[in-house]
């Protein structure tokens, strides 16, 4: 078998260096960002100051830059969404930490009581002739993990919330001279987040596994076992912000869009919109913080299944630190990969034109996979022996070490492909978005019909592309090969995030732009940014889909390993009924989800009406309008309704587990995965569409789209109702439904060893 | 282990004789039906006559029924009506004929080669002991037994549909009598339909039987293999009845709302419209002929299903014919309950007021499930020994007779609670539609969103029920008992298809009325037949649907069994990626058939408006419409788009069986049906709310409804937005994927001798 090229002590060295270059990288973005001054002490009070603190490097196409009470006016709106986004976090965080402080006690006892809270050493779990740490210690260090993983989600949407609307206001004052500027700030946002979070996740990861070696030792087993409470931590409270996020921005979203756009007649973003700033406020703390903590999720999913199963194989059985660390040297490695990617974007390349800013984020995607291949084949190549073993299902599987690379590269190109199918399908340059805006010609009907029609079609490619991977890294390495593939897909994390946040901001800039009265060419500029913002949000989530899917693969083959049953036969019954009713599951999450973005925004509706109907000269410009109760009637609902949805995923494995045992629950968990994944891409990408096509028409580049435009005619008013119908499936539904996938698997897999000794009661009764 | 009460002779009388009774008694309906006279010789000349053939029994509340111009009007409009559709079903035939051929020959081809297209005998597949007809036996009858079912499912669409055309204008003419004889001759015409279609499947399957006999003799394993041909079929016919009827029906529909309601502002109907004859063809060849071909294949396919695993258990073994024929005998039973329910609705109770049709409806539901409870009770105690054995995946499991009927009798219950559940979510007369029809007031986006919303919400229960009945048939009687649950829910099939028929042939009748320039007292009286008939159709679709994912799962439990695989193992790589892949289809499926939906659609309405727009006095109704363009429209796109949907699934098992193996198909087949059987149900109750969400507005019946009306407010306009979304949902893509799942089911089980000897190529090559 021999041993791995890189020393126990060079990995203890390079994945800790590896973190902190990401983190340093992402401060010296965010000094070049905060180089775009809001306010300069100099020049705050002095509106005719010839100076906005970045204007020594101007050029020809600059537009409106000597207007300085603008300035004021986007630090003001920046103010406001900044503060509305805090409080909403906050509230949510509180809510939300309570559940997570019930759900910590409620492992606890789960866990504890296997062994009936006794402290004496057990037999091993998989080799029961060794002695291993008490179950009572696992609950200890679970729930400890646990609250890790769930206080790390928090800051990674927290943080990038933060940087969020840090830059929005700057890329709109940077759009003043070009589009390249107001790229190249909204992009460096987007990485500052995209590092942060990425090198973040990985070193609490490195910390938690060497404090808690400290007690465990030798237990590897027991060790990586308790580490799983990390993934759960960190995805249930990816659960609340998605949901929770999801529902406020949609809430505002829609009814802003229904009064402001459909009624009125007034643009989107307009001041005198009283949804407006609750709007963008839900861009932040949806788009961004949910995104955060589902993506953070995912990675820190992913990597737990990865060495909760290398723990059970050889590395773990022969103490090969090294080995066992390679899923934490490939996020190391991606670090570095996405550092050099980003320099493509922001320093070798230069955005001078709108038709580039696709084309230029495309790339990222393709050299950082590019470069990531490479990276792949070094880490494999000097992490991992040339030749080890691998649990699998019961017997140890022999894996060589250019297997192993296969398995995490394709999973990287697998998610490539995503991201380019992705692409075609929801970006206004090609075909799929055309035809959907020209059905918009004979109605809404037709438009809506068409743009389903779309997002059912774009998820052949993706799950062919799933079920390569998946059949190629389970043939090669089981489960551990399709945990790798995962974290291949997830390795260029920093790169997706960045390209991903890059959007929202885009769209807030854009926001802020009309409400401090910018001119109308400033507007475009944004525009034009968060169109292709809409296309890279939707391969974001298609990223974050693609590897869900893998990652709650992965989980559930480790479940299935922990709970010691050696099939999954779908022709039992009880495999059968867990298996129809998870595909159920996502149905049910998503009816709850819709309908709650549809109940609050008619609640938003009401109110913007009422403040239309009521505050005189609201229409006219004249009297400011009430945003403070929109805000509050966003954050009410989101809290009120995140909790059915979020009980429903957090409930249903302990429920099945407990009552019908770990066959229904597998099945469960396989039923809910091949089914969600459907319907989350087609939601996702759905939306995505018909929000270009909506941006199609009204930019009116190409002959045809002026045939459908401009702004209010009547193809323009039936692509409005779908991209209103869309919001809540790109943003509410069908984003969540991946965390509900990966939270049911990771949960099942820490609640294992319960449901294993005590589960099944029902059967047991009858 | 004893034999039945009921002796091999009395089986052998009692099956055709309950046929016949049904046919006799199907043949009574049609003549009351053809009572109501369109042209009596004595008064066709002669507008001033006092009578109309009917008139003898006439009441107090009749209206306009002097008018006998109308009369003569109603029979034109019938006719063309009737013309169009039997010349689209005999195209639609020509084309589905070449393929039938075509298939014909590669079953027989397949099937020949398994074993060389050897004459001789061979070891059985399950008693290697004893000597079986030779494959090529096999390859002929079961082409033979295709080429019947085929031939009989065209002939249960083509007889409703020629039912239907004759009660349309019948129904019209009794509607100026009142909604109670309107309601009765609309019901008589589908107690037609259902009766003949009921007891034809059931009198061809058994002469099958016994001709097959003749040359089989003592070997049942052969003959009933043979006979999954029948399923195969009525499945195969049905699928293109299904989506070529849908989409004629729904382009026709869709193009002549979009232009006629919503642009040009003229009722549902009009005869001013061009597309109005196309649309109601439409209904007669989708709603009716299509849906007459689907339920009978799911009929066909249970009884074969439940035959094939018979014949490899103690019925089969032992030759007990009367066991054997327990799945038939259900059957008999059921037309003998449906007829006595029948009478409940036509002649023992009569309804006077509108508000009386849906609990009439209901109401036949519950005494048909009830009598058929105890009809089961009484076949199951004579018709099969007190304890048997059944073939469970290689081993024999002992079921007692009372297992049995619990297990026929879970699937009829389970039909009941479906039915209510849809009738729930798709009625106007309960909160979830009037929430719909509430959402209206905001507009078509967030109706659109609390339509899927409803949709998702409504497979909950569904879903519960279908898994409780597989769970408690799969643990009493294995596949066997799924396969008898599915005709438990089937048994009262003759009912369900005669309420289920009802509704278009209100809905024509609703048409006709609108045409012939009748009252407009007339035409409420339609619509609210109609809107009845919409929830029928929804708890139609359930039944179908339900009953599609029990005969699936047994057919795919008979196909494994055929394919000598004891697990399906989710944990293997090629039944996941099958799991994964399976699940994608069904959106595939959709993507194709909305998406050609959209397309014919929009044809229709650049003809219709070229119409209006190049006819002069069209609109004034100085001028006819060209209706027989719009005819040819909706004939070409369904003939031309059918094929993609249709190859996509009748391939589908043959190339995934071929290259990839019986392992893989499994997972196709399993994860097909848990995905495909909740869109099925989200899509027909999410169409058949925003239907009724329409008429719940129009018709304006409580103080809510009247908040939102008008026809042509804004809340008006939305919901018809919606509805005409919900159109090729209902109406194409939902009905459609229930036939997908049976379809790829069957035809694996048929191809399965095939599969397992050439089967996985492509594994086999690397």
């Amino acid at each position: 078998m021999g041993a791995a090229m890189l020393s126990e002590m060079a990995t203890e060295i390079v994945v800790p260096v590896c973190a902190v270059i990401g983190i340093a990288f992402s401060l010296v973005q965010w000094v070049m960002v905060s180089r775009v001054k809001l306010t300069s002490e100099r020049h705050a009070s002095s509106a005719n100051s010839s100076k906005n603190g970045y204007g020594d490097y101007l050029i020809e196409e600059e537009e409106g830059i000597n207007d300085h009470s603008v300035v004021t006016k986007c630090a003001d709106i920046q103010n406001a969404i900044s503060e509305g986004a805090t409080s909403f976090l906050f509230t949510e965080y509180q809510y939300v930490g309570i559940f997570m402080i019930a759900f910590a006690i409620l492992i606890f006892l789960f866990l504890g009581s296997v062994e009936g809270f006794s402290m004496k050493s057990q037999p091993c779990t998989y080799d029961k002739e060794k002695m291993c740490k008490p179950a009572l210690a696992t609950a200890i260090f679970s729930t400890g993990s646990f609250l890790l993983g769930a206080i790390t989600s928090v800051l990674s949407g927290f943080l990038g919330m933060k940087i969020a609307t840090y830059a929005n206001a700057r890329t709109t004052l940077e759009a003043r001279k070009g589009v390249g500027k107001a790229f190249i700030v909204a992009f460096r946002s987007g990485a500052v987040m995209g590092f942060l979070l990425a090198a973040n996740g990985l070193l609490v990861l490195y910390i938690a596994i060497n404090l808690f070696k400290l007690y465990y030792g030798d237990d590897w087993e027991g060790l990586f076992e308790a580490i799983t409470g990390y993934g759960l931590g960190g995805s249930s409270m990816a659960l609340f912000g998605r949901v929770g996020g999801g529902i406020y921005t949609k809430a505002a979203d829609v009814g802003a869009d229904l009064v402001g756009k459909v009624e009125r007649n007034i643009p989107e973003d307009d001041p005198r919109n009283p949804a407006v700033i609750a709007d963008n406020v839900g861009d932040n703390v949806g788009d961004i913080a949910g995104m955060g903590s589902d993506l953070f999720g995912s990675y820190a999913e992913s990597s737990c299944a990865a060495l909760v199963v290398a723990s059970i194989s050889s590395f773990g059985i022969n103490h090969d630190f090294t080995g066992m660390l390679y899923p934490l040297l490939i996020s190391s490695v991606g670090i570095l990969v996405c550092l050099i990617t980003t320099l493509f974007a922001t320093d070798l390349f230069e955005i001078k034109v709108v038709k580039e800013i696709e084309p230029a984020l495309k790339k990222q995607l393709i050299i950082s996979t590019i470069l990531m291949t490479v990276g792949i084949a070094i880490v494999t190549w000097i992490g991992v022996p040339s030749s080890f073993t691998i649990y699998n299902f019961g017997v140890q599987k022999v894996v060589k070490n250019w297997q192993l690379f296969l398995c995490v590269g394709v999973g990287l190109w697998a998610g490539l492909i995503i991201g380019f199918v992705t692409e075609y399908y929801t970006s206004n340059a090609y075909s799929p978005v055309q035809d959907v805006a020209d059905s918009c010609r004979t109605g809404a009907a037709t438009n809506v019909i068409f743009g389903l029609a779309l997002g059912y079609k774009s998820v052949i490619i993706p799950i062919f592309a799933i079920a390569i991977s998946i059949f190629v890294s389970f043939s090669f390495a089981a489960m551990y090969g399709i945990a790798v593939a995962a974290l291949g897909m997830l390795s260029t994390i920093a790169t997706g995030l960045a390209i991903d946040a890059y959007g929202p901001i885009s769209d807030n800039a854009g926001g802020i732009a009309e409400m401090a009265g910018m001119s109308h060419r400033i507007r475009e500029r944004t525009d034009a940014l968060d169109a292709a913002g809409n296309t890279t949000a939707a391969i974001g989530k298609g990223f974050a889909i693609g590897s869900a899917a893998l990652v709650s693969l992965a989980l559930f083959g480790a479940f299935v390993s922990r709970a010691a049953i050696t099939t999954v036969d779908v022709l039992t019954p009880k495999v059968f009924i867990g298996l129809i009713v998870g595909a159920m599951l996502p149905y049910w999450f998503s009816a709850m989800t819709m309908k709650s973005v549809g109940s609050a925004a008619l609640k938003m509706v009401e109110e913007v009406r009422r403040q239309f109907n009521t505050i005189p000269g609201l229409m006219e410009g004249h009297a400011k309008p009430d945003y403070a109760t929109c805000v509050k009637i966003s954050t009410d609902a989101s809290i009120k309704e995140m909790i059915p949805p979020g009980a429903l995923v957090m409930l249903t494995p302990l429920i099945v587990g407990t009552f019908f045992g770990v066959e229904t629950l597998s099945g469960v968990l396989a039923g809910a995965l091949v089914s969600g994944v459907q319907i989350a891409i087609s939601a996702s990408n759905t939306g995505g569409a018909w929000d270009n096509a909506k941006k199609y028409i009204e930019a009116g580049v190409s002959e045809h789209a002026r045939t459908l435009g401009p702004k209010g005619s009547d193809p323009h008013k039936a692509a409005v109702i779908g991209d209103t119908v869309g919001d809540p499936l790109k943003d509410t539904s069908g984003p969540s439904l991946n965390i509900l996938i990966k939270l049911m698997a990771v949960e099942s897999l820490v609640f294992a060893p319960f449901f294993a000794t005590h589960g099944g009661l029902l059967f047991k009764i009858f």
